[in-house]
């Protein structure tokens, strides 16, 4: 399984995703699930993707390969509805290569993405795309979008996600959904790999991959946990009729 | 959906379960999922079930027409893994019986139950049974069972719940993890049936049902979410190599 996070706030995007792949218990391997793509003073393009390893891969290779090309790519579309419609594209192309001989032996070949980014002219975007191709836009009532095992993770989310929370708010947010999911789930592992981007910076942020004993998180973790742990403490007791 | 948690510890058993049952978006109502068995001063069990209402409404109802009867019933089997064999046992009878058409109509008719509860002369046990009817028995490692919509209130459990924690406290962390989940699954809903029951007490506790607006768990709700949102605000910010 696989666990991304993206959101379109105010301020501008922040983008993190573990790194876990596994095709049953049994083989589990480490694989970067978060890429970007930019002209600098341009346009930056995020790409989050779940499930089919294979099918991910060939995408980000499609598109990749296809940057300098004559055709549509991600450096020359001129919105980033645009380049959602190409990912969109690029991925019924794969599947459509790739399923045949796969769906026969009752392998799932699809793949979801997240995209965010923005192009010089338009605001900050981000995307959820379907394995089917089509997609979804963030809006300031949903200003966040979750791929793979995204369940354990929802609630922190819910509680304390706002359209205006500032970036490095949201990033701590972000952090602590997924080390929620990491504890309660095998399928989702470090490292994690984080991306803040500042509106109308139209430049790639290098990122950041957080390892496990990253000090910092680390920190966070022991701090929310003991913190949880105190608070539960806190509320006040169960009236006697809660224990009748 | 469904929402249930038990929790077997070293001083009684939790047992919590959510109300809503749904067959689509557009057919809910209100079923208690929380039934009690019991011979005061010698037995008390406890049943939770998520999936196919009406395959456990009739394992219940089979169970309950079978108390006095000559087999064996819940007021007379000997210990708690025989009546987890006799609710096992049972479950498969009715999905035999009710299978056949519907499967035909790909309607699944499977369901799951905990099974918690004391019979005197042996400790507290708690059982979570799957579709097939077989079971596996909670211990110290593993003090709580889920069934239903479970991935939303995990974290919270795995974070704070130890075989050692006290009822009152293990109740509290059980509610915290049904808000959680409430907040984030429209298929999980109030009212939440709640029981407490004292080791050794071998009483069958009244239990009490929290209806939407009750004021403790209000005030909980309130209060958690508002601490959560403090809490992340109290966490140390993240160095600037994280935001580049």
């Amino acid at each position: 399984m696989t666990y991304c996070v993206a959101m379109c706030l105010a301020d501008g995007l922040v983008f993190v995703s573990d790194s876990r792949t596994n095709a049953g218990v049994d083989h589990i391997a480490t694989f970067r699930k978060l890429y970007t793509f930019g002209v600098e003073g341009e346009r930056m393009i995020v790409l989050q993707c779940a499930g089919n390893l294979a099918t991910s891969q060939s995408v980000i290779s499609l598109l990749r390969q296809r940057l300098h090309g004559e055709g549509p790519h991600l450096y020359n579309v001129p919105s980033l509805f645009d380049a959602a419609r190409l990912v969109g594209q690029t991925l019924r192309e794969v599947v459509e290569h790739d399923a045949a001989p796969s769906m026969a032996a009752g392998v799932d070949m699809g793949c979801s993405f997240l995209l965010g980014g923005q192009i010089a002219g338009e605001p900050p975007a981000l995307y959820n795309l379907y394995p089917q191709g089509n997609f979804i836009a963030a809006t300031p009532d949903t200003p966040y979008f979750q791929i793979g095992e995204s369940k354990y993770g929802k609630p922190i989310l819910d509680r304390a996600l706002r359209h205006d929370t500032d970036l490095e708010h949201a990033l701590r947010c972000a952090l602590i959904s997924f080390d929620s999911t990491i504890r309660s789930n095998l399928s989702v592992g470090m490292p994690l790999d984080l991306l803040v981007y500042a509106r109308d910076s139209l430049k790639i942020p290098a990122g950041f991959r957080v390892e496990e004993g990253d000090p910092y998180y680390e920190g966070v973790r022991a701090q929310w946990c003991g913190s949880l742990q105190r608070l539960l403490l806190e509320l006040p007791c169960a009236p006697g009729s809660y224990l009748s």
